[in-house]
Protein backbone atom coordinates (compact mmCIF):
# COMPACT_ATOMS: atom_id res chain seq x y z
CA UNK A 1 0.00 0.00 0.00
CA UNK A 2 1.07 3.76 -0.70
CA UNK A 3 0.11 6.51 0.94
CA UNK A 4 0.25 10.63 0.22
CA UNK A 5 0.12 13.45 2.85
CA UNK A 6 0.58 16.87 0.98
CA UNK A 7 -0.06 20.08 2.28
CA UNK A 8 1.38 23.37 3.10
CA UNK A 9 4.38 24.60 5.99
CA UNK A 10 2.99 23.32 9.14
CA UNK A 11 -0.10 22.04 7.71
CA UNK A 12 0.18 18.89 9.87
CA UNK A 13 1.02 16.56 7.22
CA UNK A 14 3.83 15.64 8.90
CA UNK A 15 2.08 14.67 12.53
CA UNK A 16 -0.81 12.96 10.62
CA UNK A 17 1.09 11.01 8.50
CA UNK A 18 3.15 9.87 11.77
CA UNK A 19 -0.39 9.14 13.66
CA UNK A 20 -1.63 7.15 10.35
CA UNK A 21 1.57 4.85 9.93
CA UNK A 22 1.53 4.21 13.80
CA UNK A 23 -2.22 2.66 13.62
CA UNK A 24 -1.03 0.68 10.54
CA UNK A 25 1.86 -0.88 12.55
CA UNK A 26 2.07 -3.71 15.37
CA UNK A 27 5.65 -3.26 15.16
CA UNK A 28 8.02 -0.76 14.64
CA UNK A 29 7.85 1.55 11.63
CA UNK A 30 10.89 2.83 9.74
CA UNK A 31 11.24 6.79 9.46
CA UNK A 32 12.83 7.95 6.12
CA UNK A 33 14.38 11.43 7.19
CA UNK A 34 15.62 13.13 3.96
CA UNK A 35 16.90 15.74 4.97
CA UNK A 36 20.71 17.33 5.30
CA UNK A 37 21.52 19.33 8.51
CA UNK A 38 22.97 22.42 6.34
CA UNK A 39 22.15 25.03 8.71
CA UNK A 40 21.15 25.74 12.61
CA UNK A 41 17.24 26.40 11.56
CA UNK A 42 16.88 23.50 9.67
CA UNK A 43 18.77 21.26 12.72
CA UNK A 44 16.03 22.80 14.89
CA UNK A 45 13.49 21.58 12.88
CA UNK A 46 15.22 18.38 12.83
CA UNK A 47 15.54 18.20 16.56
CA UNK A 48 11.42 19.03 17.28
CA UNK A 49 10.39 15.96 14.89
CA UNK A 50 12.57 13.19 16.18
CA UNK A 51 11.01 14.50 19.68
CA UNK A 52 7.47 13.86 18.49
CA UNK A 53 8.76 10.73 17.06
CA UNK A 54 10.54 9.59 20.75
CA UNK A 55 10.83 5.59 20.78
CA UNK A 56 7.93 5.52 17.94
CA UNK A 57 10.01 4.38 14.61
CA UNK A 58 13.21 3.44 13.74
CA UNK A 59 15.11 6.56 11.94
CA UNK A 60 16.46 6.12 8.98
CA UNK A 61 18.79 9.23 7.82
CA UNK A 62 19.60 9.06 3.60
CA UNK A 63 19.02 12.41 1.83
CA UNK A 64 19.39 10.76 -1.63
CA UNK A 65 19.46 7.28 -2.13
CA UNK A 66 16.04 6.71 -0.73
CA UNK A 67 15.52 3.44 -2.84
CA UNK A 68 18.71 1.81 -1.07
CA UNK A 69 17.37 3.20 2.02
CA UNK A 70 13.82 1.68 1.61
CA UNK A 71 14.85 -1.90 0.67
CA UNK A 72 16.53 -2.83 3.77
CA UNK A 73 12.95 -2.23 5.31
CA UNK A 74 10.89 -5.34 6.37
CA UNK A 75 8.26 -2.30 8.09
CA UNK A 76 6.51 0.33 6.54
CA UNK A 77 8.13 2.83 5.67
CA UNK A 78 7.48 7.04 6.31
CA UNK A 79 8.82 9.19 3.95
CA UNK A 80 9.71 12.97 5.56
CA UNK A 81 9.47 14.29 3.29
CA UNK A 82 9.78 14.36 -0.58
CA UNK A 83 9.96 17.80 -1.28
CA UNK A 84 13.18 17.78 0.95
CA UNK A 85 14.28 15.03 -0.95
CA UNK A 86 13.53 16.78 -4.43
CA UNK A 87 15.05 19.71 -3.39
CA UNK A 88 18.59 17.20 -2.60
CA UNK A 89 18.66 16.33 -5.75
CA UNK A 90 18.59 19.31 -7.22
CA UNK A 91 21.19 20.54 -5.19
CA UNK A 92 23.29 17.76 -5.50
CA UNK A 93 22.34 17.80 -9.61
CA UNK A 94 21.06 14.76 -10.10
CA UNK A 95 17.53 16.30 -11.57
CA UNK A 96 17.27 13.62 -14.44
CA UNK A 97 17.22 11.11 -11.88
CA UNK A 98 14.43 12.64 -9.88
CA UNK A 99 11.34 11.11 -11.67
CA UNK A 100 12.99 7.30 -12.55
CA UNK A 101 13.39 7.48 -8.84
CA UNK A 102 10.15 8.34 -8.16
CA UNK A 103 8.68 5.55 -10.51
CA UNK A 104 10.91 2.95 -8.66
CA UNK A 105 10.12 4.02 -5.58
CA UNK A 106 6.37 3.47 -6.29
CA UNK A 107 7.16 0.07 -7.58
CA UNK A 108 8.68 -1.12 -4.57
CA UNK A 109 6.59 -4.01 -2.49
CA UNK A 110 7.22 -1.83 0.61
CA UNK A 111 3.70 -0.26 2.27
CA UNK A 112 5.20 3.60 1.55
CA UNK A 113 3.65 6.57 3.37
CA UNK A 114 4.85 9.91 1.56
CA UNK A 115 4.59 13.68 3.15
CA UNK A 116 4.88 15.88 0.36
CA UNK A 117 4.99 19.83 0.24
CA UNK A 118 2.09 21.49 -1.69
CA UNK A 119 4.09 24.56 -2.62
CA UNK A 120 2.45 25.75 -6.31
CA UNK A 121 -0.51 27.64 -4.44
CA UNK A 122 1.27 31.25 -4.38
CA UNK A 123 3.09 33.67 -6.13
CA UNK A 124 5.60 31.89 -7.97
CA UNK A 125 9.18 34.21 -7.34
CA UNK A 126 11.08 35.43 -9.91
CA UNK A 127 14.09 33.54 -8.56
CA UNK A 128 14.17 30.75 -11.99
CA UNK A 129 15.50 27.95 -9.54
CA UNK A 130 12.51 28.39 -7.33
CA UNK A 131 10.30 28.27 -10.21
CA UNK A 132 11.67 24.98 -11.69
CA UNK A 133 11.39 23.76 -7.87
CA UNK A 134 8.04 24.19 -8.34
CA UNK A 135 7.39 22.77 -11.07
CA UNK A 136 9.22 19.44 -10.05
CA UNK A 137 7.69 19.54 -6.71
CA UNK A 138 4.29 19.53 -8.32
CA UNK A 139 4.65 17.08 -11.07
CA UNK A 140 6.17 14.44 -8.40
CA UNK A 141 3.14 15.14 -6.70
CA UNK A 142 1.11 14.46 -9.24
CA UNK A 143 3.53 10.94 -10.02
CA UNK A 144 3.19 9.92 -6.35
CA UNK A 145 -0.65 10.70 -6.18
CA UNK A 146 -1.12 8.15 -9.36
CA UNK A 147 0.55 5.44 -7.85
CA UNK A 148 -0.84 5.90 -4.04
CA UNK A 149 -4.04 3.75 -2.67
CA UNK A 150 -4.91 7.07 -0.66
CA UNK A 151 -3.89 10.76 -1.22
CA UNK A 152 -4.74 13.22 1.59
CA UNK A 153 -4.72 16.42 1.72
CA UNK A 154 -3.44 18.57 4.74
CA UNK A 155 -4.87 21.72 6.37
CA UNK A 156 -4.87 23.80 9.62
CA UNK A 157 -3.55 20.15 10.97
CA UNK A 158 -7.31 18.06 9.01
CA UNK A 159 -6.77 15.60 6.77
CA UNK A 160 -9.07 15.61 3.45
CA UNK A 161 -8.98 12.51 1.50
CA UNK A 162 -8.94 13.52 -2.20
CA UNK A 163 -8.12 9.97 -3.67
CA UNK B 1 -19.62 27.04 19.32
CA UNK B 2 -16.28 27.83 17.86
CA UNK B 3 -15.57 27.95 13.73
CA UNK B 4 -12.87 28.44 12.03
CA UNK B 5 -12.76 29.62 8.28
CA UNK B 6 -9.39 29.24 6.73
CA UNK B 7 -8.31 30.42 3.06
CA UNK B 8 -6.01 32.29 0.90
CA UNK B 9 -6.10 35.84 0.02
CA UNK B 10 -9.12 37.06 -1.79
CA UNK B 11 -10.88 33.42 -1.17
CA UNK B 12 -13.95 34.76 0.09
CA UNK B 13 -13.54 33.55 3.43
CA UNK B 14 -14.14 37.29 5.20
CA UNK B 15 -17.80 37.37 3.48
CA UNK B 16 -18.62 33.60 4.06
CA UNK B 17 -17.47 34.00 7.79
CA UNK B 18 -19.68 37.37 8.08
CA UNK B 19 -22.58 35.18 6.27
CA UNK B 20 -22.20 32.97 8.76
CA UNK B 21 -22.59 34.43 11.73
CA UNK B 22 -25.29 36.55 10.17
CA UNK B 23 -27.26 33.47 9.87
CA UNK B 24 -26.58 32.56 13.76
CA UNK B 25 -28.01 35.79 15.38
CA UNK B 26 -31.25 37.33 16.17
CA UNK B 27 -29.13 40.15 17.43
CA UNK B 28 -26.13 42.21 15.85
CA UNK B 29 -22.73 40.38 16.14
CA UNK B 30 -19.91 41.59 16.98
CA UNK B 31 -17.37 42.07 14.22
CA UNK B 32 -13.76 42.03 16.03
CA UNK B 33 -11.34 44.11 13.29
CA UNK B 34 -7.57 43.39 13.82
CA UNK B 35 -5.98 45.13 11.56
CA UNK B 36 -3.69 48.19 12.58
CA UNK B 37 -3.59 51.13 9.59
CA UNK B 38 -0.04 50.93 8.96
CA UNK B 39 -0.60 52.42 5.63
CA UNK B 40 -2.97 53.62 2.32
CA UNK B 41 -3.46 50.36 0.97
CA UNK B 42 -4.42 48.81 4.47
CA UNK B 43 -7.29 51.61 4.54
CA UNK B 44 -8.45 51.22 1.40
CA UNK B 45 -9.07 47.62 2.08
CA UNK B 46 -10.34 48.23 5.78
CA UNK B 47 -12.50 50.05 3.90
CA UNK B 48 -14.37 47.93 1.50
CA UNK B 49 -14.76 45.29 4.82
CA UNK B 50 -16.24 48.29 6.33
CA UNK B 51 -18.80 49.02 3.31
CA UNK B 52 -19.84 44.83 3.23
CA UNK B 53 -20.31 44.78 6.74
CA UNK B 54 -22.83 47.85 6.94
CA UNK B 55 -24.82 48.21 9.54
CA UNK B 56 -24.99 44.36 10.36
CA UNK B 57 -22.33 44.75 13.01
CA UNK B 58 -21.31 46.43 16.16
CA UNK B 59 -17.75 47.42 15.31
CA UNK B 60 -14.49 46.58 17.68
CA UNK B 61 -11.11 47.52 16.96
CA UNK B 62 -7.98 45.83 18.76
CA UNK B 63 -5.13 44.89 17.25
CA UNK B 64 -3.55 43.36 20.11
CA UNK B 65 -5.58 42.48 23.11
CA UNK B 66 -8.33 40.10 21.66
CA UNK B 67 -9.24 38.33 25.11
CA UNK B 68 -10.29 42.22 26.29
CA UNK B 69 -12.06 42.77 23.44
CA UNK B 70 -14.34 39.64 23.37
CA UNK B 71 -14.96 39.14 27.16
CA UNK B 72 -17.24 42.14 26.53
CA UNK B 73 -19.60 40.33 24.07
CA UNK B 74 -22.99 39.25 24.77
CA UNK B 75 -23.61 37.94 20.99
CA UNK B 76 -21.37 35.76 18.56
CA UNK B 77 -17.73 37.56 17.65
CA UNK B 78 -16.41 37.59 14.23
CA UNK B 79 -12.82 37.99 14.55
CA UNK B 80 -11.09 39.18 11.32
CA UNK B 81 -8.45 38.18 11.11
CA UNK B 82 -6.15 36.14 13.63
CA UNK B 83 -3.27 36.12 10.81
CA UNK B 84 -3.58 39.88 11.14
CA UNK B 85 -3.10 39.65 14.82
CA UNK B 86 -0.60 37.15 14.77
CA UNK B 87 1.43 39.99 12.61
CA UNK B 88 0.55 42.60 14.95
CA UNK B 89 1.82 40.55 17.81
CA UNK B 90 5.15 39.76 15.87
CA UNK B 91 5.45 43.81 15.39
CA UNK B 92 4.67 44.47 18.64
CA UNK B 93 7.22 41.66 19.79
CA UNK B 94 4.78 39.63 21.85
CA UNK B 95 5.96 36.63 19.75
CA UNK B 96 5.91 34.64 23.30
CA UNK B 97 2.74 35.01 24.33
CA UNK B 98 1.24 33.82 20.53
CA UNK B 99 0.13 30.76 21.45
CA UNK B 100 -0.96 31.09 25.44
CA UNK B 101 -3.56 34.02 24.39
CA UNK B 102 -4.57 31.50 21.47
CA UNK B 103 -5.67 28.44 23.80
CA UNK B 104 -6.97 31.29 26.34
CA UNK B 105 -9.72 32.46 23.29
CA UNK B 106 -10.33 28.89 22.63
CA UNK B 107 -11.36 28.43 26.06
CA UNK B 108 -13.79 31.33 25.96
CA UNK B 109 -17.63 30.46 26.78
CA UNK B 110 -18.41 33.04 23.80
CA UNK B 111 -19.33 31.60 20.08
CA UNK B 112 -16.66 32.80 18.42
CA UNK B 113 -15.93 32.80 14.24
CA UNK B 114 -12.59 32.62 13.55
CA UNK B 115 -11.38 34.06 10.02
CA UNK B 116 -7.59 33.01 9.21
CA UNK B 117 -5.22 32.72 6.12
CA UNK B 118 -3.82 30.08 4.63
CA UNK B 119 0.08 31.48 3.54
CA UNK B 120 2.03 27.76 3.73
CA UNK B 121 1.28 26.27 0.53
CA UNK B 122 3.82 28.63 -1.86
CA UNK B 123 7.16 28.64 -2.05
CA UNK B 124 8.47 29.94 1.13
CA UNK B 125 10.40 33.26 0.85
CA UNK B 126 14.14 33.19 1.87
CA UNK B 127 13.38 36.19 4.69
CA UNK B 128 13.49 34.82 7.97
CA UNK B 129 10.90 37.16 9.30
CA UNK B 130 8.50 35.76 6.38
CA UNK B 131 9.27 31.81 7.11
CA UNK B 132 8.89 32.35 10.77
CA UNK B 133 5.25 34.31 10.20
CA UNK B 134 4.37 31.51 8.37
CA UNK B 135 5.22 28.76 10.51
CA UNK B 136 3.47 30.92 13.55
CA UNK B 137 0.34 30.84 11.13
CA UNK B 138 0.21 27.30 9.95
CA UNK B 139 0.38 26.32 13.88
CA UNK B 140 -1.79 28.85 15.04
CA UNK B 141 -4.23 27.43 12.40
CA UNK B 142 -3.35 23.79 13.62
CA UNK B 143 -4.52 25.11 17.34
CA UNK B 144 -7.65 27.01 16.35
CA UNK B 145 -8.85 23.84 14.26
CA UNK B 146 -8.34 21.58 17.26
CA UNK B 147 -10.44 23.75 19.15
CA UNK B 148 -13.37 24.57 16.90
CA UNK B 149 -16.45 22.73 15.99
CA UNK B 150 -16.48 23.44 12.16
CA UNK B 151 -13.70 24.20 9.82
CA UNK B 152 -13.96 25.28 6.10
CA UNK B 153 -11.28 26.03 3.79
CA UNK B 154 -12.84 28.46 1.46
CA UNK B 155 -11.15 28.44 -2.12
CA UNK B 156 -12.96 30.99 -5.00
CA UNK B 157 -15.74 32.14 -2.40
CA UNK B 158 -16.52 28.44 -1.84
CA UNK B 159 -16.22 26.74 1.62
CA UNK B 160 -15.75 23.26 1.96
CA UNK B 161 -16.06 21.30 5.31
CA UNK B 162 -12.56 19.88 6.54
CA UNK B 163 -14.22 19.62 10.02
CA UNK C 1 -22.81 24.97 -18.74
CA UNK C 2 -19.80 26.61 -17.18
CA UNK C 3 -17.29 24.92 -15.25
CA UNK C 4 -14.08 26.05 -13.21
CA UNK C 5 -11.30 24.02 -12.62
CA UNK C 6 -8.48 25.36 -9.95
CA UNK C 7 -5.24 24.75 -8.60
CA UNK C 8 -1.78 25.38 -8.03
CA UNK C 9 1.20 25.28 -10.51
CA UNK C 10 1.39 21.55 -11.90
CA UNK C 11 -1.44 20.75 -9.87
CA UNK C 12 -2.98 18.74 -13.11
CA UNK C 13 -5.85 21.18 -13.57
CA UNK C 14 -4.98 21.69 -17.23
CA UNK C 15 -4.53 17.89 -17.66
CA UNK C 16 -7.84 17.26 -15.82
CA UNK C 17 -9.98 20.34 -17.53
CA UNK C 18 -8.87 18.73 -20.83
CA UNK C 19 -10.02 15.25 -20.04
CA UNK C 20 -13.47 16.69 -19.31
CA UNK C 21 -13.96 18.88 -22.19
CA UNK C 22 -13.24 15.56 -24.24
CA UNK C 23 -15.40 13.75 -21.95
CA UNK C 24 -17.89 16.18 -23.05
CA UNK C 25 -18.03 16.22 -26.76
CA UNK C 26 -18.64 14.44 -30.04
CA UNK C 27 -16.57 16.76 -32.14
CA UNK C 28 -13.53 18.21 -31.65
CA UNK C 29 -13.79 20.90 -28.63
CA UNK C 30 -11.76 24.00 -28.84
CA UNK C 31 -8.64 24.89 -26.56
CA UNK C 32 -8.50 28.94 -26.88
CA UNK C 33 -4.92 30.17 -25.20
CA UNK C 34 -3.97 32.89 -23.68
CA UNK C 35 -0.32 32.72 -23.23
CA UNK C 36 1.56 34.82 -25.35
CA UNK C 37 5.00 34.24 -25.89
CA UNK C 38 6.76 36.60 -24.10
CA UNK C 39 10.20 34.53 -23.49
CA UNK C 40 11.73 30.60 -24.33
CA UNK C 41 10.72 29.49 -20.58
CA UNK C 42 7.69 30.05 -21.80
CA UNK C 43 7.05 28.74 -25.37
CA UNK C 44 8.74 25.76 -23.45
CA UNK C 45 5.43 24.86 -21.56
CA UNK C 46 3.52 26.45 -24.40
CA UNK C 47 5.19 23.33 -26.74
CA UNK C 48 4.30 21.03 -23.89
CA UNK C 49 0.98 21.71 -23.45
CA UNK C 50 0.59 21.82 -27.28
CA UNK C 51 2.18 18.36 -27.77
CA UNK C 52 -0.76 16.98 -25.00
CA UNK C 53 -3.61 18.53 -26.76
CA UNK C 54 -2.06 16.34 -30.13
CA UNK C 55 -5.21 16.06 -32.97
CA UNK C 56 -7.78 16.73 -30.11
CA UNK C 57 -8.64 20.12 -30.05
CA UNK C 58 -9.27 23.01 -32.40
CA UNK C 59 -6.78 25.51 -31.07
CA UNK C 60 -7.36 29.30 -30.87
CA UNK C 61 -4.64 31.47 -29.66
CA UNK C 62 -6.00 35.69 -27.97
CA UNK C 63 -4.12 36.78 -25.65
CA UNK C 64 -6.72 39.77 -24.87
CA UNK C 65 -10.13 39.63 -26.67
CA UNK C 66 -11.36 35.97 -25.56
CA UNK C 67 -15.13 36.98 -26.24
CA UNK C 68 -14.32 38.07 -29.86
CA UNK C 69 -12.49 34.18 -29.63
CA UNK C 70 -15.29 32.37 -27.81
CA UNK C 71 -18.01 34.00 -29.92
CA UNK C 72 -17.24 31.98 -33.29
CA UNK C 73 -16.86 28.63 -31.76
CA UNK C 74 -20.07 26.18 -31.96
CA UNK C 75 -18.66 23.54 -29.59
CA UNK C 76 -17.24 23.85 -25.85
CA UNK C 77 -14.37 25.68 -25.16
CA UNK C 78 -11.31 25.11 -22.70
CA UNK C 79 -10.22 28.31 -21.57
CA UNK C 80 -6.48 28.31 -20.74
CA UNK C 81 -5.35 29.54 -18.75
CA UNK C 82 -7.90 32.88 -16.82
CA UNK C 83 -4.85 33.76 -14.82
CA UNK C 84 -2.41 33.86 -17.72
CA UNK C 85 -5.43 36.22 -19.18
CA UNK C 86 -4.89 38.46 -16.23
CA UNK C 87 -1.85 38.56 -16.82
CA UNK C 88 -2.12 40.11 -19.72
CA UNK C 89 -4.71 42.63 -19.38
CA UNK C 90 -2.41 44.04 -16.73
CA UNK C 91 0.62 43.88 -18.79
CA UNK C 92 -1.31 46.14 -21.65
CA UNK C 93 -2.71 48.22 -19.29
CA UNK C 94 -6.53 46.97 -19.55
CA UNK C 95 -7.43 46.21 -15.91
CA UNK C 96 -10.58 47.91 -15.61
CA UNK C 97 -11.93 45.72 -18.24
CA UNK C 98 -11.04 42.90 -16.47
CA UNK C 99 -14.26 42.38 -14.41
CA UNK C 100 -17.06 43.51 -17.15
CA UNK C 101 -15.22 41.12 -19.72
CA UNK C 102 -15.40 38.49 -17.18
CA UNK C 103 -18.89 38.86 -16.32
CA UNK C 104 -20.14 39.13 -20.30
CA UNK C 105 -17.80 35.78 -20.72
CA UNK C 106 -19.94 34.15 -18.53
CA UNK C 107 -22.85 35.13 -19.79
CA UNK C 108 -22.30 34.17 -22.96
CA UNK C 109 -24.46 30.80 -24.32
CA UNK C 110 -21.65 28.87 -24.92
CA UNK C 111 -20.35 25.75 -22.80
CA UNK C 112 -17.16 27.17 -21.22
CA UNK C 113 -14.46 25.27 -19.24
CA UNK C 114 -11.98 27.98 -17.40
CA UNK C 115 -8.46 26.61 -16.28
CA UNK C 116 -7.52 29.08 -13.16
CA UNK C 117 -4.31 29.03 -11.14
CA UNK C 118 -4.98 29.89 -7.37
CA UNK C 119 -1.92 31.93 -6.43
CA UNK C 120 -3.45 33.36 -2.91
CA UNK C 121 -2.17 31.27 -0.56
CA UNK C 122 1.41 31.57 0.10
CA UNK C 123 3.10 34.64 1.79
CA UNK C 124 2.34 37.47 -0.77
CA UNK C 125 5.37 39.03 -1.80
CA UNK C 126 6.25 42.98 -1.26
CA UNK C 127 5.98 43.44 -4.31
CA UNK C 128 2.80 45.58 -5.05
CA UNK C 129 1.92 44.63 -8.39
CA UNK C 130 2.21 41.02 -7.44
CA UNK C 131 -0.18 41.89 -4.54
CA UNK C 132 -2.60 43.52 -6.73
CA UNK C 133 -2.53 40.18 -9.41
CA UNK C 134 -2.98 38.23 -6.41
CA UNK C 135 -6.08 39.93 -5.50
CA UNK C 136 -7.56 40.49 -8.88
CA UNK C 137 -6.87 36.53 -9.68
CA UNK C 138 -8.20 35.68 -6.23
CA UNK C 139 -11.56 38.15 -6.86
CA UNK C 140 -11.38 36.85 -10.52
CA UNK C 141 -12.05 32.88 -9.40
CA UNK C 142 -14.67 33.99 -7.08
CA UNK C 143 -16.63 35.65 -9.68
CA UNK C 144 -16.25 32.62 -12.09
CA UNK C 145 -16.75 30.30 -9.62
CA UNK C 146 -20.37 32.02 -8.84
CA UNK C 147 -21.49 31.25 -12.64
CA UNK C 148 -19.72 27.94 -13.03
CA UNK C 149 -22.27 25.31 -12.72
CA UNK C 150 -19.69 23.21 -11.56
CA UNK C 151 -15.81 23.44 -9.64
CA UNK C 152 -13.05 21.59 -9.17
CA UNK C 153 -10.07 22.06 -6.58
CA UNK C 154 -6.82 20.10 -8.22
CA UNK C 155 -3.78 18.85 -6.60
CA UNK C 156 -1.49 16.43 -6.85
CA UNK C 157 -3.30 15.76 -10.11
CA UNK C 158 -6.63 14.78 -8.07
CA UNK C 159 -9.72 16.83 -9.11
CA UNK C 160 -11.87 17.72 -5.50
CA UNK C 161 -15.37 18.98 -6.47
CA UNK C 162 -16.18 22.36 -4.46
CA UNK C 163 -19.14 22.83 -5.85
Amino acid sequence: MKVLFTGGVKSGKSALAEQYILSLCDKKPYYLATTECLDEAMDQRILIHQQRRGEQFITLEEPLDIIAAIEFCDQPVLIECMTMWINNMLYHEKEETIFPILEQVCHLPHDLIFVHNEVGLGILPENALARKFADIAGLAGQLLAKYCDEVYFCTAGLKQRFK
